[in-house]
């Protein structure tokens, strides 16, 4: 019994790997699981792949992640840092956490919690002093597991 | 009477004058002003210049404002804003605003919302979409008369 527990856990492990967003990722899945966050367009191969390297010129101050069920080759979890260089706190950096999405169908796993203690972990390494990141109410409870606490409101302007 | 008050208005707007941040506003009290945010600590001339150049080779995806009081030469006000590429909302840019500051000697004369509009069009002649920030909610009335309204809360998580 505690055999077939270990290897279960170990299965499920292996079914899901954690990773940095791959060029080709757009044909598994992403841009339509990040449809599920908003709205997102229809965004071509080549815009993909500008914003891509776009965002990859950033190096390690520009991170997304996600997690790929194997078996199935699709994404079923994403989410990005960026971290933001400051002169306070003795020239520190903040890491700002967004679009963290899990798949509906994949909802339950704890990939949510795999994909922001990722990200938290990349920005302990690149020496953050904080990592921030903003959500609805509704969300508060699952970021407190993640470790995080509630520390003020988020204020925002549409164009 | 009417003539005295247009002089007034022109004298002030000429008195405080809106552009990046310069290398050489670190002797201009720029740290002193932040350090009424939050710790500074003791960043050496050669700490700030090198930050000042990481920060400057974002180009327009990183920029810091100052409002300099010219007749004493003191950095009055602060902000910054870094944008954020993403591949939602038509591999959309989120401008996010940071490290608003007035200092104490200069505070009731609109140096707040001079700086948060400045930073605000920065991010619409940028291209983003929208334009957030985080703030205590003793915050939110001042931000909603800079055009901005509250949407959602900010977690954090300090290392």
């Amino acid at each position: 019994m505690a055999v077939a527990s270990s290897s279960d856990i170990t299965g499920e492990k292996q079914a899901f790997k954690i990773r940095r967003l791959e060029i080709s990722d757009k044909r598994k899945g992403f841009m339509e699981l990040l449809g599920q966050l908003t709205v997102t367009g229809s965004v071509t191969d080549d815009e993909f792949d500008q914003r891509f390297k776009e965002i990859s010129s950033h190096g390690d101050d520009h991170l997304i992640c996600v997690i790929e069920d194997e078996p199935s080759g699709r994404i079923a979890a994403t989410g990005s840092v960026m971290i933001e260089k400051k002169f306070l706190r003795n020239c520190g950096k903040v890491g700002h956490i967004e679009d963290v999405a899990v798949d509906s169908e994949f909802r339950g796993k704890r990939l949510g919690k795999r994909v922001v203690e990722f990200l938290t972990d990349h920005c302990r390494a690149m020496g953050c002093y904080k990592v921030i990141l903003d959500c609805g109410v509704e969300k508060k409870e699952f970021y407190e597991k993640c470790g995080l606490v509630n520390k003020g409101i988020q204020m925002s302007k549409y164009f």
